[in-house]
């Protein structure tokens, strides 16, 4: 038996052990097909078979309807930031962009690179800690930027913003939260997310897509950045990240397993939930993101003293929490309970601080 | 014991069965860490280590010089092929290349996207079965690409083309043959390869490249596809494949156990040349590349009548050869020998073949 500690990761992240261990296996030999899943040709049967299973567990568990492609990438949410503008902003046009962190400026600044942003709503006064409610939309938008889940801030939206202009399309950044709840994708034109919070290893982006900005987008782009030569290719245009996409579909494998998404947002809520209530409980820590806006997948927290922090972090690692640093930029701690992050898992964290908290 | 087959495939291939049981045990955790490789931080000591350890071993292998960066990126060749006329072809000057098969088409295909492209050479009048040995230059090219290694003509550059222009730099493709053999890096501006045929999985891309020409590309481009972004934060910019990274940093090592390139080189050279022999020997089997261009890492050859090529690879396949079948623009058959195919699966292939020619 392999020892595994508590993995808090904010990514790449907690994977299902059922799945690492059929990965395990098939390291050897996919099957019994006495080649392992690394050294299968893409284009062979048992690797097709791989794909299209992944494709259809993707269309079942979020109920994608036939009008969006679902394409497996390559180059994270970074490769989409150029992406999404590059194909889908016309040159006369501006898109919307709702900034609520790190992530979204980001989105923003590569944008720029290919066309007219505009700035509809930012979080930056509370310094991330709320979400924008309001927005002031450009006249005509192209389509409407919002990154859903913010791992940094620990601020994650409720649902979809809401008055979007007509005309625009929704585009969303669901690295950090997709499948960790239903979607309903008929309300978007575009959705990505690298997989290395919720769906598998990082080298791998999901893209769910309407077919019509798919037809619709630029042509006089490198093959590799168009949509549709993806499209077109079954997302064998190059070769695919092959391990990355088994191991997605082992995992929605296990999504489907556990209910779906409606098991998996029962399972978060209660994670998130049961958590935030010991914090809100504690009279030395405190949660970051303001409670309208709190992030289930994503627990900021601190004491308000730095080397009171640094303290609780030493020692949480050294009891087998890995990876509870707050991220770089903000200090503090937090906690990832991702999709496989188990509710053992959260009763030790509280119990661990709470003892913490006893010992101050 | 898992039951592993003779694995021929182009690509994705064979990886050494020692590396990946070191990689069965990484899934779980990544030595004591109790975090699989998969599901560690990117950031983290443990993953940060081992991307060190890959750059490390990847300069003592190829004995790469301090100007020159080692990049960890996604996106395969492919992606090459828009980021390198991308970043280094200005739009005033001309890039030479010479095309020796379906690959250095769509390098050329990419290229033209963006700037002017001359090709120097090709091999296409004898159907790509030899490579050309004179080239017609322009007058000053930025820069001359070529592919070292064609895997669907089986053809391969014994040495680097000769007589390059002064002042132009050289470019290869070199995702099937890198590392087969000892490589001077100086004589190149930059090399890329896909990983997936010696040097791991897909979904990572080694590139090797010159400080200057990192220095000097392009800054009008979305920040992902300058090599600058990605020298500048040690490949660490996005998220990288740190599952592929890892494997990577494994096959590393597996080589140098192994007599480093020049070993790889000489048992590469054993292992074709058996084959070839056995070809050359044969009544019933043609080699189909010319002997001054056969390639050591896919050796492709026919019968000369399809329905016997179809009769060979169904049985073969039967009898335990994985994708023996030649790609299917040119039907036949294709043996890949990269460094993990081991010799005792050549001497099987040969006694099979042999076996089968009685058999007609």
């Amino acid at each position: 038996m392999t020892h595994r500690i508590w993995n808090l990761s904010a990514g790449p992240a907690i994977l299902p052990e059922s799945v690492l261990q059929e990965a395990q296996e098939a390291l050897l030999s996919l099957g019994d097909t006495g080649v392992g899943i690394c050294e299968h040709s893409h284009r062979g049967a048992a690797f097709v078979q791989v794909a299209e299973e992944a494709e259809a567990l993707c269309r079942e568990l979020a109920g994608i309807p036939d009008s969006y492609r679902v394409l497996f990438l390559q180059g994270g949410a970074s490769m989409q930031f150029a992406m999404v503008p590059l194909n889908l902003l016309t040159p006369d046009a501006t898109a919307d962009y709702i900034v609520t962190g790190a992530w979204s400026k980001k989105a923003v600044s590569e944008a720029r690179r290919c066309g007219q942003v505009h700035v509809a709503s930012s979080g930056e006064e509370s310094n991330f800690s709320r979400l924008p409610r309001t927005h002031s939309w450009s006249s005509h938008p192209r389509y409407v930027h919002f990154t859903s889940n913010n791992t940094i801030f620990g601020t994650q939206f409720a649902s979809e913003p809401e008055g979007i202009p007509e005309d625009a399309f929704l585009v969303c950044d669901a690295s950090s939260d997709i499948f960790s709840r239903p979607i309903d994708v008929s309300k978007y034109g575009l959705i990505y997310a690298g997989a290395q919070k919720n769906l598998g290893p990082s080298g791998v982006t999901l893209v769910i897509v309407r077919n019509d900005l798919v037809e619709s987008g630029r042509e006089d782009l490198p093959a590799i950045l168009q949509y549709r030569t993806h499209a077109a290719a079954g997302s064998m245009y190059n070769t695919p990240p092959t391990f990355g996409i088994y191991l997605m579909m082992l995992v929605f494998r296990w999504i489907r397993d556990q209910g779906g998404l409606s098991g998996m947002e029962q399972r978060n809520r209660r994670k998130a939930a049961r958590l935030y209530e010991a914090i809100d409980c504690s009279s030395l820590f405190q949660a970051t993101a303001h409670p309208d806006c709190r992030s289930m997948m994503n627990v900021t927290f601190v004491t308000g003293d730095a080397d009171r922090d640094e303290a609780f972090v030493a020692e949480a690692t050294a009891a087998g929490f890995n990876a509870i640093r707050g991220h770089r930029s903000v200090g503090g701690m937090r906690a990832s309970l991702y999709n496989a992050f188990p509710s053992e898992g959260v009763d030790a964290l509280i119990e661990f601080m709470e003892d913490f908290e006893r010992r101050q």
